[in-house]
């Protein structure tokens, strides 16, 4: 948080030789929490149990009332900032004299859900779990076993680092701790939607958010499990590719080899964007792409190699790029197809051949790409191939004139790139504070998923790091996800080291 | 009817010289069904407006019943043959002094439904149409446009053959006709599941169904508009291929670049399947075709070609075998995607790298192939595409194995392909009947779609011809399937001249 230690905080990642020293404020605050695990646990339960798809406003609003009502509770003044979409909550909580200000960034919106998908509990109904065996938190005392995981849309992403950093700051009112830092909180109602309004709204408020250092809580841990901070996210934005057949279905017997069939003619499309070696074929895909840089490098060779256990955890029987480490993959862009829709393969299915079929693709960006131009070399790939690319539906003559036709939409506005330098001494001091915790921690040069990340480091050029807490086999995204006890722990002591640096 | 008019009927084939020629019996059906034509369409309206997906059993015993008292009414005999699926309706009556017995086949089950895709009407809220005008059938009263169309899932696909047929017997009964041939009535209702029991019951009630000519009412008439009889169904069967990549839905974010992408995988093996000129790449997948015989190929050089007029109305550039008319190419066999999924496109969509992705593939069989060979020839094309292929999901040490995955199960048992030689001089006369009616009868080989034809053709060893009497452009197995009015007229009257054909 400061300037002072970041040399310091460089030596410490080269040599990695010191031992964990959690301070008395750490200490005090893990004291504090094991006499009041349930109730932390409670109240991320409440409020995860609030719907949060961020296309319901209602579902929003109540989350947003929560969410005041949890910072008030803890002394924050609690500020709406309405947007076209999902308000943000801001929070402001000033030290007597401070040595400077700290801006947090968490997120309250969640993914969409598909209920039925869900094995433990429900999405909007949190269960805990000790592996498939049900646990009663509500019933019995004592201390929660770390293993236990509270299954529930946004228990990980990114509700449970929200209850984590205001039970760790519970804990260090309780210790009567010295608060050294000015704290912002600004939590966001539509990240997963792509924080459409988010950077908007901050260069609007950039006074309000103006701070020393800005930490982009959001995203699992590194794989192997140790406590991480990253400088940067992806970029991303997903196009929908729809290809015409007939104009209407067609009976596939009456009219099997006559008309063409759309879902093939996909297929042909999307099989010509990827070698076999998983390289994107797009001309110019990657030009561009700014290298790592030796400090980054050295940070991912730091790394404990995870991905032969993640191949063994996901049952695969090989990476997509075997000769290269994941942590470097992240650093480039991606390709990957999110959707299929033609017809119907299980229920509801036609002897009909259908009239469209269409792809859902998912592009994300890393330093030196803008989605405008992956878009642009999308497009002219799929020219390439053939295609006469429109924009809306085809019209009859435009259908009679070209045998391929594909719609290209761009249909997320996704983020931009964020990025930051490894190097950049207003960030050490956050990362030695993390490191007296656990001397292992992962220092990303990017992260695989994005976050607005770019609002902090470009729009009001703070230095940011960001930070991730949570288990990184928390189902982010999927059905089932969740967040380990023992990792809610181990978030409070972390935000309890950050808000008492010095 | 009869063997006698067999050569006549192929010489006015072959000449096309004499004009229709109505019998009496037809022209008084005719003057009958002008009275009628309000009640005739309200009969197909009450038994469209019966849901009638086989997969329920209550639905399907409500159209059973009310067939049954149909049928009844015009004094048939009724009984209904239960079946491991929809019972079959059988229906009898016997002529005093028979010149012969005549078989009818119809179906009285549709296709699945999707409500939200139909803009005339409900699929069992049957309504009527003219252009895009409702037409009240009910109020006024006098002759009915016959461009007005009922809409309705079945109104075409096969419940208004049904109607059509007891209308003529209505009015042929008003008309006090001879009735020269008893007549037997099978009505199946499970037809569009592939008639998975239907064949076994009519093998088990040979002797019930036993007759001089089997007539297979079903399809749409060729697109010409014309008249049309086919003497052959092509065979069909569908299997879906699953191909896997991780356990669960990823980020696609944090995976991205890590896990294969099974969409990617699964476009890129069906983009195998096919060549740019549409035709199959599997190996030996033509193996075996029967040619089409000089009677056969003078046949479709007969019918007047409609290529241009299809593309036309289905606003296609081309057809996907330009050189060669869909009626040759409904003597060849197909591959058709009839469904595509993965993740999703539209609504729900995630940013996760989906677990698996999936196509239903359709397979057309004619003369010369059985669903069992093409099925072999499909999964060996899939495993020299570098597939391992399984019969059920992978487990764990599967996938850890193969990189490739794929799963290929049967889901349709489909139809066997049933085909009979146009010589056939059983069944010139009822030929030579419609073509009173109409001299420029369409007769195609075989027809694209499937029937349970073979089972009159191999399993009963009948003289069999296939009738066509619905418009083509009925959308069947779609939204908006329909029945013009016009064309239940016809056939009202093809019926009465087959019914009274000596």
């Amino acid at each position: 948080m400061n300037g002072a230690r970041c040399c310091a905080a460089l030596v410490l990642v080269s040599t990695a030789l010191l031992t964990a020293a959690p301070s008395s404020d750490v200490l005090r605050v893990r004291e504090w929490r094991t006499k009041n695990e349930r109730q932390i646990l409670g109240e991320l339960m409440q409020l995860v149990a609030l719907p949060n798809l961020a296309a319901n406003r209602a579902d929003i609003a109540r989350n947003a009332d929560f969410l005041t009502s949890m910072f008030e509770r803890r002394g924050f003044t609690v500020t709406r900032w309405e947007t076209k979409g999902s308000p943000i909550v801001f929070a402001r909580r000033d030290a007597p004299s401070p040595r400077g200000t700290v801006l947090f960034y968490m997120h309250y919106d969640g993914q969409p859900v598909d209920a039925k998908e869900w094995t433990f509990g429900e999405p909007f109904n949190p269960a805990a779990f000790k592996g498939t065996m049900p646990v009663d938190l509500k019933a019995g005392a004592g201390p929660v076993d770390p293993d236990v995981r509270i299954y529930g849309r946004s228990a990980s992403d990114d509700k449970g680092p929200i209850v984590a950093f205001l039970a760790a700051l519970d804990g260090l009112i309780a210790a009567k701790a010295t608060l050294p830092w000015s704290i912002r909180v600004v939590l966001e109602g539509e990240e997963e939607g792509g924080s459409p309004n988010f950077d908007a709204a901050m260069k609007a408020h950039a006074a309000d958010v103006k701070s020393d250092l800005a930490i982009v809580v959001d995203s699992p841990r590194h794989p192997s499990g140790l406590p991480t901070v990253f400088y940067g996210s992806r970029g991303t934005f997903t196009a929908t590719v729809t290809v015409y057949g007939a104009t209407g279905d067609l009976h596939s017997g009456n009219y099997g080899n006559f008309v063409t069939d759309p879902a093939l003619a996909l297929a042909r499309l999307l099989a010509s964007m990827k070698d076999a070696r998983g390289n994107v074929t797009i001309r110019h895909f990657y030009d561009g792409v700014e290298p790592l840089t030796p400090t980054e490098e050295r940070a991912i060779d730091e790394i404990p190699n995870v991905d032969a256990k993640l191949l063994e955890q996901f049952g695969l029987a090989r990476a997509e790029h075997p000769d290269s480490r994941i942590e470097v993959q992240h650093n480039r862009p991606t390709l990957s197809i999110t959707g299929l829709e033609s017809g119907a393969v299980y229920t509801g299915t036609r002897a009909a051949i259908p009239a469209s079929a269409a792809a859902r693709i998912e592009i994300r960006l890393v330093k030196g790409l803008s989605a405008e131009t992956q878009l642009e070399r999308l497009t002219a790939h799929i020219r390439e191939q053939g295609f006469h690319v429109i924009a809306t539906e085809p019209d009859a003559a435009i259908r009679r004139k070209y045998p391929l036709i594909a719609k290209v939409t761009r249909s997320s506005t996704g983020f931009p790139i964020g990025k930051t330098s490894m190097d950049d001494p207003g960030t050490g001091g956050a990362v030695a504070a993390i490191r007296s915790l656990d001397q292992r921690v992962v220092r990303l040069p990017t992260i695989g998923g994005s976050l607005p990340f770019s609002t902090f480091t470009d729009t009001l050029k703070l230095p940011t790091i960001g930070l991730a807490v949570v288990n990184f086999d928390n189902n982010q995204h999927a059905a089932n996800e969740n967040i380990r006890v023992g990792h809610v722990w181990e978030a409070i002591e972390i935000f309890a080291a950050l808000l008492t640096n010095r």
